[in-house]
C-alpha cells in the first residue's frame, strides 16, 4: 500500500479509441459542473444537525440496501451488517466488524454499480490507500473514520466538495420541515429543499393510515370530517412545503393506475381506512384517484408531480418482520403506463401548468410506453433510469431506448435517488460518463454535430433539470 | 450559407474502423437498388392526380405524425402546426408560418430518427444550403418551394428519381381503386398496386360500421342479409383488388386475437352493428374471428395477410375529438401474439399458400415470441421493425434480437409504412445502412463470410421482400 | 476442397481490437478447462450402450429442434427430415437423403446459433473440408459416417475427447437408473449422473397420468393410497436418485405459480387424476403446490432444484399429432416470476441448504425481475441464458441485463441443455467466449482489473457451476 489508488480517468466511457476520445471531449465538458439533485433521500435532519458522520459502517454499509441485499444473496445474514429491528437479537453493534464483513466480500461486486460508486468514495472522496479486502479492511476503517471526524466531512461542507448546487429531501406529508425551516434560516433554504410524499396519507388499507390521517390533521390545523376536509389539508400541506421551498411531490405506488373515484366513495374509504377497516383492494383504488388528485392540484399549485410506481415492497415476509423496510427485498413488477395514466393524462396531459415525471425500473416499459407517451403529452417527462436501472449499462440502454421517440428535450436529466450520501458525487458523475459515451456514438455515426452533443451534455446536466423542477410558482412550461 | 449543406457519406454505419470499412463495403453494394416499397400510406389519388406538391409546411410537416408529436410534446399548439378539425378556430393556414414554428425547434430533434430522415429529404432531396433554424426558415421555404414547381418534383416524376420500383398504397375495403385503374391505363399498373384494408368492415362497434357495411353492399353489388353474404362480399372484393394489381391486405387491431365465432354468432354480431347496437367487446371478439376468416381467404386467394396489433388509438380523447386521429397520440400497448394467434395458427400455420406477415411495437416481443412463432411456421413471416421502432438503434436492435431464431430468410425486408413521400428513400437507405452495419458485426466476428454477407444484404432489399410479396395469383412458397 | 476447412481462432469475439486483445487473453485462460455440463439430455442409455453413433443424419439432423424448425419455417417437410411418429407414411428412412436436404438449405441458417455450432461440429469435431451445400453433401456424409465407425467417436470415448468433467442426463422420477448403474458398475458413476424429473407425475390432467402414478407405486415400492403416500414416493425415488449420483432436479412447468394447496385438496386433485378426471386448472394448481413441496424436499436432501417454466408446448396440434414432441413448436410465453415464486421464497428463499436455479425464454425478465431475486435471496441463482437464449447475441444482452443487478456470484455458469451430444463442446466454448468478450469490456472500461476478469471466467466455468451443483449431500451454501 505505498501507492495511492487511483482511478482510471476514462473509467466507463467507451473502449473504441475514436469513441473515446469524443466522449472525454464531452464529458470533459460537464464534468465539473454543479450537481443537481431533485430526487434523494438524504434526511433534512441530518443536513441541518451538520454532524459529523458517525463511521463507516453506518456511513457506507448498512443504510445502502443495493450493498446489503448483495451480502445478504451471499449468505451474510443482515444482523451481519447491523440490519435488524430494535430488539433483535444477532445485530452487530461492532461498526470495524461491519466494516470488515463488507471487506471481505468485495469480489462479490464485480460487475455491479455498487463496486463502481464505492471505488469513487474510497479513493475519490476519502483518498484510502488501496481496495477493500479482508486485509485492508482495518487500515480503511481508520482512515475514513479519521477524516470524518474533521470538519471538512461533516455534511454541509461536504455540499460544496461534491458541488452539490440544490438537493432536494423526500418528505412525509405531515413533516412540520423544522430542519428546513433551521436550514433556511442558516442561510442554506435555497440548496436544501424538501420534496411533498403523500404516500402514507393516500393509503386508507395501510397499518397506521389512522394516526397518518390523525397528524395530517394536527399539522394541517383541519378537522377532516369530510373527503372535502381531506384534500384542504393536503393542499395546506402543499402550500407549506412551498413556503419552505418545495419543488415537487413524490409518489411511489403499486401500479400507475389513476381512476377518480366518485367523491362519496373516495370519501367512504377514507372514513373506513381511518377505522381500519379499508380492504387492501379499495386502499389501491382510493391510492389510484388520489394521484389524479394530486395531478390535479400540481396543476394549480405547480409542484412537478414525480411517480415511481411498479414496486413489490418487502416480498419476504420473514425479512419484513425481523429486518423492517428497506433491506433489499423490494423487487420489479410490470406496471401498465398506458392504460393506469390514461385518466390523469385525458384530464391534464396537455395542461401547461402541469409537470409529471415518470420513473420505472421495468426496462420494457421505456421503448414501448413510456417514450410514447413523453413524446407527445406536453406534461409528461421522463425520469431518469432509476434504482435497479442507474447503472453503466442499464442507463446506456435508457438512453438508446427512448431518444428515438422521446428525443432528449422530454427526458428530465439524472437524479441520484440515494441514502447513499457520499456516493451522490460518483452516480452523477458516472451519469454525465455513460451519457457522453452515447452522445459520441451519435457523434462517430454522424447523427449529430459534436458541437450539439457538447450543448446536449450540459442540456442533460443542467438546462433539463432545471426546466423539470422549477419553483413551484414559476407556473406554465417554457418550450426548450 | 455559402457552402452546401452535405451529409456524411457514412452516416449511421458503426464508428468502429474496421466494422464500417466491413459495413460500407456491404453498404455500397446494395444502396442503388431500386426500392421496392409494399406497405405505405402515400395516396393513390396524389399519384395519379400527379400535381406539384402545394408547399413545404404540406408536404413536410402537417402530415407528418412523427414531426407533430414532438413539436406537441414541447408545448407547440396543433393548431401552430395547422393540425385541426374542419371548423377548429386556432388553426394555422399559413404554410410559411407553420415551416418557421418547425424550423425554430429544429434542436427538438435531435437524436430522433425524424432528424436523421428530415436531413436527407433536406439535403439530398432539395439540395438545401443549411439545415433548418429561425435564421434559415424562410431560405429554405423558398429553396423547396421553387423545386416543388417544376416537374421534376411531380409525384409519378419522384418514384424514377427515388427509385421505387414499385410502391403499395393502402386503401379501403369499399373503395373503387379507380385512381389505380387510372394510374394502370397509363402504364403504371405494375409499380403502383392497391393493398385491401378491412378494419372499417369488420369492428361491428365502431361508429360508422352500419355506412361501412352499405358501401361494402354497394361496392359489391352483394346484398348482405347473412354472415354468408358479408363473407361472399368481402371475397368480391378481394377478387377487385387483385384484378387492380394487388398483393397483400393489411388488418391494424388492438390485439392480435383470432379465435373463431360460430357463424350464428358472427351473423348476430354483425346485424347487432348494423344496427348500432354492437358492443365494444363484441366488436373485438368479431373482428378477432375476422383475422381467421381473412387468413383463410388468403390461403385461397393468395393475398399477402399483414397484421399490425397493439396500438391503442387516440389516447388523448380531448385531441381526437379537436384535432382527429393520427396526431401523434396512438400509444402502443403489449400484445400477446402466442395465444392470440394460436387459432389462425393451428389451422393454417402450415398452409403452403398462406403469407402472414407479422409487425410489432412493442420490442419484447421480438425473441419472446415473433422470431420463435416465425422461425417455424412456414406460413409465418416477420415484418420489418415499425413505427416507432424503425429507427437507426430499434432497427439495430430488432436483427441482434429475431436473426437467432429467425435468421434472414423467415423476415420480409423493410417497409416504409409512411404518409411522408419525401421521407421514403430516406428510410429505405437508412434500413440498409443499418443492415449492412449488422452483416459487418457479423464477419467482423467470423460468424459470416463476407461474401454471404453481401449476398444476404441483397436478399433483404430484394429476395426477401419479392418472396414475401409475390402477385396474388403466384401460390405456393419458394424454398430460398 | 483441397485445403482444409478451419475456424477463425477470434470467432465470436468482439471487433474492436483492444476488445478482442483482451478477450482473447481471458478466453485462452479458460478455453481448455474441463467441460462441466450440468443440465442437459443425453441419454443415459447412448452412453451406457457405447455403440457408434449410426449415422450423420441421425446424430446431427433428426434430433435437433433448433434445425428441425429452421427447416420446416422454409417449407421443408418434418418427414423429409426423418421426423415422424411410428408409421407415418412420409418419413424418410434413407439418412444420405436426410442429411442432402440438411446442406442444401445451409444458408438458411446464416446468422443463427445452430450455423455457429455446426461449424464447430464439422471443422474441429469431424475435420471435414468445406461447408454443407448440396455439392459437398455426399462427401460430407462419408467423411462423418468413416469418423463415426472408428472407435475414437463411440460416446464414452469422446466423453475425453470433449473434455467434459461431468455430465447429467434428465431422467424420469420412475427411472430405474439402469443405466447409471451400470455405468457406475463400469467406473463412470462420478462423471454421469441422473436428473430427477417428476413433471410427469405432478401434472395429474395430462393423458397417461395415472400410469405414471401407477409406474411411481411401483419404482418406489410405496402403494400410493394418499397424498402423503405420494410424497412419501417422491422421497424415495428422490432417495433412489441421490444414491446413484443425482445433484440436481429439473421441474418444465408451464408458469412459475408455487400456490401451495391444502394437502386434502391436493389429495383430491392427485385421485382425480388417476381416475382420468382433474381438469386442467386442477392440474397447474396441483402442479404449482408440487414445486413448493419439491422446495421443501430440496432443502432437505441437498438436491438443487431446477425451474424452467414459460414454454408453451406443442403450439401446433396437427404437427403435435403428426410428428409428435419436440419437433420445433415449442413457442415462449410470458411468465410472472415475482408473484409466483413468492410462497415458495417466503418459506424457503433464506433457507441455507436450498438451491433454486431459475431459467427462463423470456429475456425481458432477467433485469426486471430474476436478477432482483437472484441478488438478494440466498437460495435462488439464475441459470445460464437457455434454449432460444444461448445464442452469441443473447448471452451478451444477458450479461448485461444480469450483472449490474445479480453480479457473477449469484449465476450458475452455463448449461447447454442440448439433446445434440456433439454441439457439447461448441456450446461450452461459445459461453466461454462471449463471457471473455462481456468482461473484455468491463476490463476496458475500467471497471474491472484484468486480474479479476481472468479470475471471474475462471469462476463462471468451475467454481460456480461446481457450487451450484454439489452433491447432494453437502448441504450449506458455500459464501464464494
Amino acid at each position: 500500500m505505498t501507492t495511492h489508488w487511483t482511478l482510471h480517468p476514462d473509467r466507463a466511457l467507451p473502449a473504441e479509441p475514436s469513441l473515446r476520445r469524443l466522449a472525454r471531449e464531452i464529458y470533459d465538458s460537464v464534468r465539473d459542473l454543479p450537481i443537481i439533485s431533485m430526487h434523494g433521500h438524504v434526511e433534512a435532519e441530518l443536513l441541518a444537525a451538520n454532524e459529523p458522520f458517525p463511521d463507516p459502517a453506518e456511513l457506507l454499509v448498512r443504510p445502502d440496501h443495493y450493498l446489503v441485499r448483495a451480502l445478504v444473496a451471499a449468505g451474510v445474514p443482515h444482523g451481519a451488517l447491523g440490519v435488524g429491528r430494535p430488539g433483535t437479537p444477532d445485530v452487530e453493534t461492532d461498526p470495524r466488524e461491519i466494516w470488515r464483513t463488507f471487506c471481505e466480500h468485495w469480489r462479490l461486486f464485480r460487475g455491479t454499480p455498487t463496486r463502481y460508486w464505492m471505488e469513487d468514495v474510497l479513493a475519490e472522496r476519502f483518498g484510502v490507500d488501496a481496495p477493500p479486502s479482508a486485509e485492508s479492511a482495518d487500515v480503511l476503517y481508520d482512515e475514513i473514520a479519521a477524516r470524518l471526524a474533521t470538519d471538512a466531512y461533516r455534511p454541509l461542507a461536504l455540499l460544496d466538495t461534491f458541488g452539490i448546487e440544490i438537493i432536494a429531501t423526500t418528505d412525509a406529508a405531515t413533516s412540520d420541515l423544522r430542519h428546513h425551516r433551521d436550514l433556511a434560516e442558516r442561510g442554506w433554504g435555497e440548496r436544501i429543499v424538501p420534496t411533498f410524499r403523500p404516500d402514507a396519507v393516500v393509503h386508507p388499507g395501510r397499518p397506521g393510515f389512522a394516526a397518518e390521517v390523525d397528524a395530517l390533521e394536527e399539522a394541517s390545523g383541519i378537522a377532516i370530517g369530510t373527503y372535502g376536509d381531506y384534500l384542504d389539508a393536503l393542499r395546506q400541506r402543499r402550500e407549506h412545503f412551498i413556503a419552505n421551498g418545495a419543488r415537487a411531490t413524490d409518489h411511489g405506488h403499486l401500479t400507475a393506475d389513476t381512476t377518480p373515484l366518485e367523491p362519496a366513495e373516495a370519501e367512504r374509504i377514507l372514513l373506513a381506512g381511518r377505522r381500519g377497516e379499508a380492504t387492501q383492494e379499495e386502499s389501491l383504488a382510493f391510492a389510484a384517484s388520489m394521484l389524479l388528485e394530486m395531478a390535479r392540484m400540481s396543476s394549480e399549485d405547480g409542484l412537478t408531480m414525480q411517480l415511481h410506481p411498479g414496486v413489490l415492497r418487502d416480498h419476504h415476509p420473514g425479512t419484513f418482520a425481523a429486518r423492517g423496510a428497506d433491506v433489499g427485498f423490494d423487487i420489479p413488477v410490470p406496471v401498465d403506463y398506458v392504460n393506469g395514466l390514461r385518466p390523469l393524462l385525458s384530464e391534464l396531459g396537455t395542461h401547461p401548468d402541469l409537470r409529471l415525471v415518470l420513473f420505472t425500473i421495468d426496462e420494457t416499459t421505456f421503448s414501448r410506453e413510456l417514450a410514447p407517451l413523453a413524446g407527445v403529452y406536453p406534461a409528461v417527462r421522463l425520469g431518469a433510469p432509476w434504482w435497479f436501472l442507474d447503472t453503466p449499462d442499464a442507463m446506456r440502454r435508457y438512453r438508446e431506448a427512448v431518444t428515438d421517440t422521446a428525443g432528449f428535450a422530454n427526458t428530465t436529466g439524472f437524479v441520484d435517488d440515494t441514502r447513499a450520501f457520499f456516493s451522490i458525487p460518483a452516480r452523477h458523475d458516472l451519469a454525465r460518463r455513460v451519457d457522453a459515451g452515447y452522445l459520441a456514438r451519435l457523434v462517430a455515426e454522424h447523427r449529430l454535430g459534436l458541437d450539439e452533443a457538447l450543448e446536449t451534455a450540459v442540456d442533460l446536466v443542467q438546462t433539463l433539470p432545471r426546466a423539470a423542477y422549477p419553483p413551484a410558482r414559476a407556473l406554465g412550461r417554457p418550450v426548450p
